[in-house]
């Protein structure tokens, strides 16, 4: 979750947004698709040869003009937050599965992905420490959505049981607000279950708690 | 980390094991390389649709063969697993930095990474939930070298500081066992100290609770 905008850079129009969209998320989408590739690949040498050359000509382009070392949270002209970069619902950002949260207003914000290969820990199972990640966005999602944003001050993960690669769901939902510390819930689910349970206590730095009424505005679809 | 070992498949050789990662572990690397271009690049639409292209080239490519829908661990005639596939540690997984985990026997396991915009929350942060995930495997990592493997039970990081992008290690020991639970604790730290500490509780399935011998001697640098 972005909390702390970049606001140091002149925001973006919501028509600057769309056209990077259109351009770099079909290029993020193919990324994956070869990230999984590169994982699977039983390839002859040959094969696998000239892919790498073909991935290092295409990484050679992109780097033609590039920003600096990470891509943010850019504000828009229209006041709303773009998490682009997000290692979890990032656009932009190959890691991220993405996952899109929805934001019910009489349920728990969730999210589903099909997460992978890329996601594994134990043999066909999701990592727990991805558990872990997925909730850590779902539970600040659902806090930031609720009007009391955070950065995660404590999580606690207990694992009911495998979390099988395949078809997942991750909710969260704020419990209740305790002056500056925000307790959050949530569960991942799968076709067998829930897999995992969560709490979390989301804090606020002091230095932009300021800005809070602000944060509480930016919000956009998928994106907090 | 992986405890079930894919018992179905045919263990490959020492020599097998290291013609493949001469030929995919530059790949991934690569591919690595292309992920952040991904993020950052601010390339004319030209050449993002160009490079686009030459990615979607190098997957069809790859994809000539491969394998099921995930890596897993695999054992070698050695006796020795390696978890290639692991979203954290995996030599053949572009998701993971990759961390490689250095076991003392007087002292706590550790691994260090420089950690860029591709696993970023907040704005020039770690995401929380990346730093939950390092800690895992981190923690599950400590207790499978300490002779006391697991999966994750219970796992709980607090957050002192942000964790900045940038040069990062992970450390963990095994505090104590009580029956079949291993308590391990761990700690992420930057050059501002410590940003984060994790307590985890690890617990053997029963079903492959007979082979924790066997798993404790599959150990393998970086791999377990």
């Amino acid at each position: 979750m972005s909390l702390i905008g970049d606001f140091g850079v002149d925001p973006m129009t919501p028509e600057q947004f769309d056209a990077e969209a259109a351009l770099f998320g079909p290029l993020t989408d193919s990324v994956r698709t070869l990230m999984e590739a590169t994982l699977m690949s039983e390839a002859e040498a040959d094969d696998v040869a000239r892919a790498r050359a073909l991935v290092d000509e295409a990484a050679a382009l992109l780097n033609t003009r590039r920003g600096g070392i990470a891509l943010g949270t850019r504000w828009g002209t229209d006041g709303i937050r773009r998490s682009w970069g997000n290692a979890v619902m990032g656009l932009r950002n190959p890691v991220a599965p993405p996952l899109e949260f929805t934001h019910d207003d009489d349920g728990p914000s969730w999210a589903e992905a099909e997460l992978g290969g890329l996601y594994e820990g134990p043999p066909g199972l999701v990592h727990g420490g991805v558990v872990a990640l997925l909730l850590d966005q779902a539970l600040g999602s659902a806090a930031f959505y609720a009007g009391s944003p955070g950065m995660t001050g404590t999580l606690t993960v207990r694992y009911r049981q495998g979390t099988k690669l395949g078809p997942v769901r991750v909710e969260a939902a704020l419990d209740r607000v305790e002056g500056v510390k925000s307790f959050v819930v949530g569960t991942v689910i799968t076709p067998d279950g829930v897999c995992a349970e969560a709490e979390g206590i989301f804090i606020l730095p002091r230095e932009v708690r300021h800005l809070a009424g602000e944060l509480a505005q930016s919000f956009h679809p998928g994106e907090g």
